[in-house]
């Protein structure tokens, strides 16, 4: 397909085009269809945003509905009736039955205008600047979010220096054999480690971007602990990884813990329309009206189907016994994958539906794969600081076959990945336990 | 109507809400329909989204097509065939008939993710960390944009520092006389102004959120000569006032300056969906593939509205045309209103169709007009650092009948509020002149 | 003199070694004395430093005494018998007799450490980071220092970027007809100006570094003002100018005002002896005790000569009324010779015995003119953001014959540097008024 | 004694003066004597600033002959006899014995001015601002200096965030299995770590203020070793532990490294004078003239002192061979001490005459311990960010009889201390190793 424009037009920054250098013209459920007809399945949903699929035939219904009655549009952060709906929706279907109290805030829809509200709200709560991220985390690239994502890629290109952020090293970051919470905790607990007293804390419970590292449930137990002695807002990023990805909405629920703060984006909306929230606690809600503004905070198309969304698949447990399955399907695939080739040191590693092969024995393995799977009708990204970890990110709702179908792509592209040269010598050094 | 489920839910932070504390249901054109079927008439135009009403009709229909043929809705930043014909169609209508080349980025999907990217790529290019902005500048609320955004609300909300910007005064800041250039200029030639070499200046044309403040043709090119000769980057934020509101496609087309990055939001999409650019100067893009990343950077449904607004509305010149009509009606209706009231100390102000009413005589009267003005059935607002300027933002659609009715009602609320209480002696001290 | 082992182990960074290149081996009063028997004029006095004198004998004696009595030395901040008579002194000497309350801070004994002192304190004290510093300013080179002081030379040696600090206008920056006042005031109560709320305001009453500009005392009484009615703590940096270079001890005296907090260093030990002090209101005294340390605070022979100085020379009025005697005569010559050379375009400006010819149609003509005088027998130097002030600072104790051949052969020098050379074209553009 | 006029005049800031309420009034040696004639013996030495004991005879002498015959005292960096004498002594005593090439940098005359010199150079030479330092270090506290001090003590009192410095854990700081440098190592290796590459790497080889925390050979020359392969200076921070402290006059000797940059201060004068000296690698010498400037750099009194030092002490091998021999002495006390009292939980640390004895078991023992020991006729401090070590630091020159004498009061005011309270349950959690 001819890219010409897109190279002529487009700036260098542009990256996903590059790994899938097609047109893609259609897309529904799990299949993107391109100008020529050609089909791929879908392993990437938008870097975590199409849980429910690409078009997903009871949302676009609803959509429909809505155009052609003339519903509001574009709503700024006023009333309306699909802002209602919507807030009843999360209040019946995620918040009473967990017996939470959350407030709301609607930000600019996309994922790092949440999290720029977050830590806002965190400083503005303790009236210290300072925020704890984590080794391989990533939140975002405007400047507040920059701050406190890890990757150098995105670092350097801020073109400022970026302060008021403390890393501290993620779960299994030394190796399964190092207990990073007691380095975090004696940092906190020394007045003369040179930690300032920090506001917040940021963390996924899964790093998406980061290399699909894990952390354990005890770990985020541990965390949560960690905030309350030290006085600390707990902020729970759920852009990636939350809207089901892990099997339940949100993703910290197996570790029982109750955050202060928790983002939501990508997958929230349910069609890929752009759409963030922030929960908080209702005792944190110190902002001035029209403090945190936002031309987009009110995409009421995206309300729509987030409601649908809630009340299709949250309603009830089913959802998340359907994820269970898959994820142990998938889990068992991977796994085999890892004891079919044991010269290749490949690793797997993840929760729910998000899964990674990892990959860190050759340099651009992951890579090699994802391409030869794209060539195979497979759209599957990597992840990781150095693209050491094929990353399946399958739609929560894929049918059975095409997940059968998927592997079995992916698994002939490792093959053949491997098979082109011999597993070189070059291991780099932490390979082991997460990183 | 019954709000309370936002009050309890939604954040303190909420703010339109307040000043339309109704539910809105529908949209057509210039008219919002609330629950209860009452009629508004939209001055307001989602802070300047909504430059073609409300559910375009020519849009929407592109928009049920699209959707009814399963295309691509997200996309990230990989090639569609929605995007393919925004690209062609704004190189034909855009680009080619100026002679003009820029390069475009696609950035998360809001007015400040565009900010972000701009000067992040500005610092990038000179190497340099500081920014100029203006007086009563408005550029977003996450950090970076937040930095170069004047007024107190936003800036306290921060909880942390906000550097690497500098404030200087935008055209008129002093009053009338008071050449603010070269006060600019005086800073940036004196080694020992305390004025680090700038990597480049931030500015609106006309201030939206800062006052319906007019930067004169005269100021805008001088401002680029400076640029031009102290090696600083000239980024036009034209987020609020770009796509057609001073009468041409960008707002600065009548000083006949060329920047070097622009950025563009709101009603880029015609039809209020999240989307956002930035055009920079070819040989200004060091972005490294994938340094600045975004979930939603490929809002399908938004390029399928954007190429249909471009086609509709600026191939030719006749909506140019216009605009300028309209214009010259709200123009002419604003400094009769001026002139009925000399007591009243009201200025008019603006530039194709962003009009201020200057209230600055008494504290809150033009939040009243505001309120009256709702309370018969018209949406409009208020902008200015004490909201002191009646903001008139109407579709530049809005058909002649509604636009005269809207005005009519406008004055109604302009001769209550005045009436109600007298002029009271308080007059703010820099009433002169623009601010 | 063979310069050789300082060119050989010195870094580039030495200054003054380069516009005196001889090696200096004795001092006595206003003379300086080099290795080859060479006498000099000192018409710098360490820049500020040396007010009464180079070796004054009265100090000196004290010195030999204390030494021989093994008084302490050092310090720290314990009590020793010579900070007792200090303490005592400044509050027989300079408090009692103006009816003021201050707390003394002494900080490690250079100006710096004492600006560095005065900023933690005025953020503590107010919470607030900002801090409002003016054009020209210089304050130091330490990093919190440093970014209050304007001049891009020392700012681009910082490797960081440098924050927390505004510029505004000193006063006369745009010419005598622009109040610069009202500029700050109108950034302070416009709520959208972009600029935070500044914790205090550093100002020297007469630029030494920065071009010998002169504040008018009505302004220093606005600017006083404007601290009160902003919330901003007035901190008068009087290192260079205090210990009465102006004519009274402190700088600030003539324009009735009374400053918050008030740095001194330089002249303080009279004997050219490093030291410095912080005097603040005392409700201002938040420090915690050893919160701001230092090796050198207890600096015992500074502290035995600051006693004689300020017993010798401020116990009563003989000595202000000594040097404005001095004033007149070296302001009578200036004023002469700028009447002299009327097509060399030169202006006087300064207060007391800090004065200023401003040289600026040529460039490099201050240097000239300072290099040539130092062939005959003078030590001068110049100053200001392009070197284009010749600074007279003579002792405040220079015997009148010494001053009046000083100044005889700074004028010849004058001449020279006139004669060698036309007039050229390239006059610069803000030469009018105060810079 | 009567302190009332500190505690009416002095800020609350002063520190030393509450550990030692007495007025001294005559120093020699290692005797400290008061107003009331009582003597103490001195095992503070000023905080490590009187290596070679108060008031040294030889010094003195020289002292008073300069001043007699009116060298000059305040030289700026011009060139002076005394100063061209410093030089050639350091070159003959310093550099050319070890075969170095080290070029000088003389700054404001506190430990401070000269960290915050190297820090500039370092950030300037590798356009970078990241600066590395260490958990419980300390470098003064002007803000430069201060971002890389982790005591929160000095850090609170900043009044503004600290940035640009990133604090990793010192040799042991998690007990004597972890090895810190591979934490390090993983943060700088891992381009997704969030930690920006750093300019420099600061540190003190045995931590003084931090409590007596000293790294061992092995890890220092690691440290140097991830500097040269990570692409960062090695600042040396010899403040406190050069000029002969820890036996050789560089601390850093033993481990047989070349830091990039030196720093130096507190004896260095060697009579207590305020003098600092920044030494680095000729090939980072990128100053510009004059772009660190400086009152007190050319503090000459100092200089002669300093070039006395340097002669008498290190131009050959004797003197180190004598602190060997007082450190075994005061090693084998302590360890004795340690011994005595096992239930006590003391822990000996310490290198050269820089020895600490850790009484962690007790909050405030270490305090009650100096204050007995001061009641007594010892001057000694305690150390460590809970004040748990008890500092001794005797003059190098102490004669054997005080040392021994000083050691004998110091053990009784131990036994006392402990004496009077059963050793109580608390103990700190990390007691174990240095830290």
């Amino acid at each position: 397909m001819d890219l010409k424009i897109f190279d002529r037009m487009e700036s260098e920054v542009r990256g996903y085009i590059r790994s899938f250098p097609v047109i893609f013209s259609q897309a529904r459920g799990s299949l993107l269809i391109d100008e020529e007809k050609n089909e791929y399945i879908d392993f990437f949903s938008g870097a975590g945003t199409l849980n429910y699929g690409h078009n997903n035939p009871i949302f676009k219904e609803k959509l429909l509905e809505y155009l052609a009655s003339d519903g509001v549009v574009h709503g700024l952060d006023m009333a309306t009736s699909a802002k209602k709906h919507f807030l009843e929706t999360v209040d019946r279907v995620l918040l009473k039955p967990r017996n939470w109290r959350y407030t709301l805030q609607f930000t600019g829809p996309t994922g790092t205008n949440a999290v720029e509200a977050a830590l806002k709200l965190a400083r503005q709560v303790k009236g210290r600047p300072g925020i704890v991220s984590f080794t391989h985390g990533f939140h975002g690239v405007s400047a507040g979010s920059l701050a406190a994502t890890a990757n150098a890629k995105f670092r350097r290109a801020a073109g400022v220096a970026l302060d008021n952020t403390v890393f501290m090293p993620y779960d299994g970051y030394f190796g399964p054999d190092v207990d990073t919470i007691s380095y975090l905790e004696r940092m906190l607990e020394d007045p003369s480690s040179g930690l300032d007293h920090p506001a917040a804390v940021i963390v996924e419970t899964v790093q998406g971007e980061g290399g699909i590292n894990v952390a354990t449930l005890r770990w985020l137990k541990e965390l949560e602990r960690v905030c309350r002695r030290h006085d600390m807002l707990l902020i729970i990023d759920d852009i990636q990884v939350g809207c089901g990805r892990t099997g339940s909405f949100f993703s910290f629920e197996a570790a029982g813990i109750r955050p202060d703060i928790i983002t939501l984006s990508k997958s929230l909306s349910g069609f890929g329309l752009p759409m963030s929230l922030v929960l908080f606690k209702p005792e944190l809600d110190v902002w001035k009206p029209g403090a945190h503004s936002g031309t987009f905070r009110g995409n009421n198309l995206a309300f729509v189907t987030a409601t649908e969304a809630l009340r299709q698949y949250w309603a009830d447990d089913l959802f998340t016994a359907e994820i269970q399955v898959k994820e142990r399907h998938v889990r068992d695939w991977l796994e085999n994958v890892v004891h079919s080739y044991p010269e290749a040191g490949l690793v797997a590693r993840g929760r729910g539906l998000i899964q990674g092969l990892v990959c860190q024995s050759q340099p651009g393995l992951a890579n090699r794969i994802a391409a030869k799977a794209f060539s195979h009708g497979v759209v599957i990204e990597t992840s990781g600081a150095e693209d050491e970890v094929l990353k399946l990110l399958p739609a929560l709702t894929i049918e059975s076959e095409l997940l059968t179908r998927g592997l079995e792509i992916i698994e002939r592209s490792v093959a053949e990945a491997l098979a082109e040269q011999q597993v070189s010598g070059k291991v780099l050094k932490f390979a082991g336990g997460k990183r």
